[in-house]
């Protein structure tokens, strides 16, 4: 495929487009997805699939896209239709795309959405995701999507495994400490999602009446997301513990993170800035913030703000991220940009709005 | 029982208790009867009911109440147990208190939260609720426990059919007008309510991520509060014509009406207050409010706010109530203490929050 | 101007850009304008204006447009400065569009935000402004910028008074009623609106801790957008009275209009929609819906879903708009395409998200 | 006046009325006092005190309180006025209760919810507020109001510093683990506030089209709750540091404070559960409760509900209280009551709602 694929760009030109499908539109990772790849100018969406909802049209679930697309959900995808496509989204529940990616066509690139091959330690797979693994051989031909951080080994990449929404918060205000060495001893993470996290089905946690007047702590040191975490920072060189702290926040979407670590020298707040500003040099969707960012400003954006606070060797990351963009389906995105050649930032120069 | 009970409020003498019981006290509506009852300085609250969590602690499930109480929930009662009660709510979902009350001891008094003896034509009934009624005959045995409209019979009644949380807010914004002959023609009520009506069980339209966004209309022509507002009006002289809308508006209490009439004669603002004023004149719970009242100051309470706009013959009447306390739980227990010969107000001064 | 603009669209060919300036670029309405227009393929966003913020960058004040912009406030711009643009939106608080029209630049076109030229009756405008107009002579020279309405006129238009966001809604929802005869009597219409309605400045009705929990009505009989909609409405035949109440709902974006009237004779919904659908047939933004639209829809977006009920010759329009999109820089950049002679959605094809 | 006061709770005989004065009661804090004060058993509410206000009715500017009180505003009150109280309540902003103590009669019990005669050190007190400390030799005879830590100094006290809201929701949360020796090294608190911490005023941060979708951290390291924070610490034995870390939730009301400790050697949540347990028999408002606590359970509430989360030697505690009832005026209450030898929860059984 990666040869006669046209970037872009090339005025005068027909573009030849990626055409992509997506297995699970229904679900709001999907109906990101949706949102973006519609209006992505090298992509063709031929495919998506919704298994309870075959033969409706995409806007009848989705009526945000009313009018922008006349695509219709299919069942499951016969192998004559993969075949056909470049590139593969899997936003399905956790636990399906270890059950599907094995019977994939051997040419299509793969975007996995959810945790199943994110883990390269089956045991400790199944400890915190609770099932057991499948297909657990294909996890190693899968590399870890967290684009900042992974980006040569992204470009070059077939199948990728697209980090949780909060192993991004959390390694993206990481990361360029850990890899510094600039930071010592346990790191504390206090992070804060909003309902949307919790997926496109009503539940007792997210039902109106009570969540809109609620704020409280869930999963303590079970987290899912933590041992993606933890695999990334220990190859950079963290040795010392983390304490990882999920919090349900009454708003809709957003990742807030507060990272507390501490310094292995006294610092000044211009001089982790800095470290974060080399480390980032190039990635045109972290922005660095004075003081801390708000997730109002990059609700619905594929941006990831971080800003600090350092007094002596005591400092605090925050991150801040739209949960279902960064955290989810613009990363895919990203992602897939690097995979077939493309500009990083295609399709995907989402600008939030103020109110 | 009538006879041996004393009303509060007699210094120096032990104070007889109503009591109580609550069937069905999981929902909402049992929450907010169980917030009241348990503070009634004349209720022994003996009893509550919630069959999927019989043997729990109410305050397992209703978690505001911890260290209040130590009741427990049971699953249905003996009849040894509803026979030593003086008064019985029933909070049950639609179409469950139609199967209980026959079966009640005839000396319990009953107020009945639901809708299955509002309305007293069967034939009605089995259109807005799409059910069958089988126990039709026990509807001539039920008041419509309007408090401010119906103060007398209710005072005398046996059993209570409390009225629905829009048709409260409804009528009190329009039997002045109709009972005095104050309008002529069509009007128009457009109705919006918070989540919490929506009860305590999850549902698509009570999803956290979509419900805070949201703003749309239902039931039009359809809502089952239509015909027990048609019940009254009409008895009261009404003879045209009531087209009623109603919305979800994205709070988690409140009613708030807009009720659009055509005055019979040009009126100021000033003589319209003058109206309701002698009509609610007594009536603690009504608060006249100049221009328009807003659900954030009667949320939790027992208050109705209603406020008005002149124009001409044009008039537009306001009504804010809180849907589950005047709407449901609070004008119950408002009932029941004139059924028990009580000051109208006792256990029911719940004073609202400013923020 | 118009004979060196070229239309995009044109394979092969440098796109000439339309060089455009906006007036008030700190509010809502300017910074939406600014989330549409940096984006949108034809424009050269030059020059944007803010008195309080010169010498900031627009970042700085919007920081959802962090990274995607460099440009900075300036204060009153310079004839010179305002000479080379081909295109001003005036985004400015009522009154002040009314001072700066007379002195621009007779070559360029300009879209006024504001209520300054909508009304072609001087003494109408002062009752409902408060305020004594200025230049009044000008208003004759502005076109009513409801694009569905209006499309021919404003294609020729050198100016354009672009309506407000209550009248968009309530326009669009009765025109076609108003114009094919089909209502007869006394229309009601019940609006409500989000927060951001209110501008970007906090005030006491847009504090959170009360907003959050508030609904209530405002400004009864003497809402200024009502005599526009009734400028168009008469012209168009109307000659019955229309009842118009706003309502505040706590939620950020959006109107939602339930519109009240009586058919000339009994009509099925699919009867009234069918009506719908032949007027808005080409009307991209509007989208015809089934029972009710929900602002969850079309928020942050420039679509405009309508709804109906009918029951007889009682019939229900239901409208829902984004305010700050459809109802103000949205439409005012669809209006700018049309003048321009590119296509009307240029730009525009902003999908809302789903959650 | 504690010899002839007489407590509550004695059948028969008329119960001897605290005469109660508010300065301050526009606010969120002295709104709260009023809702708690005017149906305290033991109070007469003789003044309440609002300079923007004076002459105004209390029901005007809190419309909840419509119908429940006709106090009026009045100004600064006259000697006389304030020597016939028994007690009064300084509801004012930072910095003007420092100027009012001196002027007080030397027989009224003062309770003091503002930070000004919290901190014993008035070098810190000057460096965290900003200001100069005008009347500072007063602060030794304030007792600081943490009812559940200092009960015995609080009952016996003449004038109280009633904590901040953070403060409690620290303090309730470290101190049985300072007090017990039980953790070591540094302390990370991460706290969560709704939006009525920031008073009744509008302002940029809690205008609603932006708050209603902000999450932020604000005042890193130099919010002024943390000095009366560590004077209780230490002064309890704790040496190491305590990093404390504030944000702003899109929320109304409640503090959630995740206090993350590493214990002097490993336990179970149970242990620490019975550790809590133990310090706090016979406090009333505090509740533990597995797992998370939830600001819903506790919003408008004087409860505070403290959770917990251990693996090892690592621990998270969580508290969750209302920030204007426990964390102002319901503490300040809970204080009255022991100054005035009454139980400690008169007037305070405020039932929470479940939605």
């Amino acid at each position: 495929m990666g040869t006669d694929f046209q970037p872009s760009g090339i005025v005068g030109t027909a573009v030849k487009k990626i055409k992509v499908g997506i297995l699970g539109g229904s679900g709001y990772g999907g109906s990101e997805l949706l949102r973006i790849l519609l209006f992505h100018p090298n992509v063709e969406l031929n495919l998506v699939t919704a298994n309870e909802h075959a033969g409706k049209t995409v806007a009848s679930v989705h009526p945000n896209l009313n009018q922008l697309t006349d695509l219709k959900f299919i069942g499951n995808p016969g192998e004559e239709q993969l075949s056909q496509l470049d590139c593969v989204f899997l936003a399905l529940p956790h636990g399906q795309a270890m059950e599907v990616v094995p019977g994939l066509p051997p040419h299509l690139k793969v975007i996995d959405l959810s945790g199943d091959y994110r883990l390269s330690d089956a045991a400790v797979f199944e400890r915190y995701y609770e099932r057991r693994h499948i297909s657990f051989e294909w996890q190693q031909k899968f590399v870890y999507g967290l684009t900042e951080i992974n980006r040569r080994e992204i470009t070059e990449a077939q199948r990728i495994a697209n980090p949780g929404c909060f192993a991004t918060a959390l390694l993206l205000g990481l990361f360029p400490l850990v890899d510094s060495k600039s930071i010592t001893g346990k790191i504390i993470v206090d992070a804060k999602t909003g309902s949307s996290g919790s997926g496109a089905k009503a539940a007792a946690n997210t039902h109106h009446p009570k969540r809109t007047n609620s704020f409280y702590a869930y999963k303590s040191f079970t987290h899912q997301h933590l041992p993606e975490v933890m695999q990334v920072l220990t190859e950079a060189g963290l040795s010392d513990e983390l304490v990882f702290q999920v919090h349900s926040a009454p708003m809709v979407r957003g990742i807030f993170a507060s990272i507390y670590v501490s310094l292995a020298s006294p610092k000044t707040a211009q001089q982790i800035r800095e470290l974060f500003d080399q480390y980032y040099r190039g990635s045109f969707f972290v922005r660095l913030v004075d003081g801390s960012p708000d997730v109002n400003w990059v609700k619905t954006t594929n941006f990831a703000d971080i800003g600090m606070a350092v007094n002596g060797t005591n400092a605090v990351i925050f991150t801040a991220i739209d949960n279902l963009v960064k955290g989810a389906a613009g990363q895919a995105v990203q992602n897939m940009n690097l995979m077939f050649g493309l500009e990083e930032t295609t399709g995907l120069l989402l600008a939030g709005s103020n109110p």
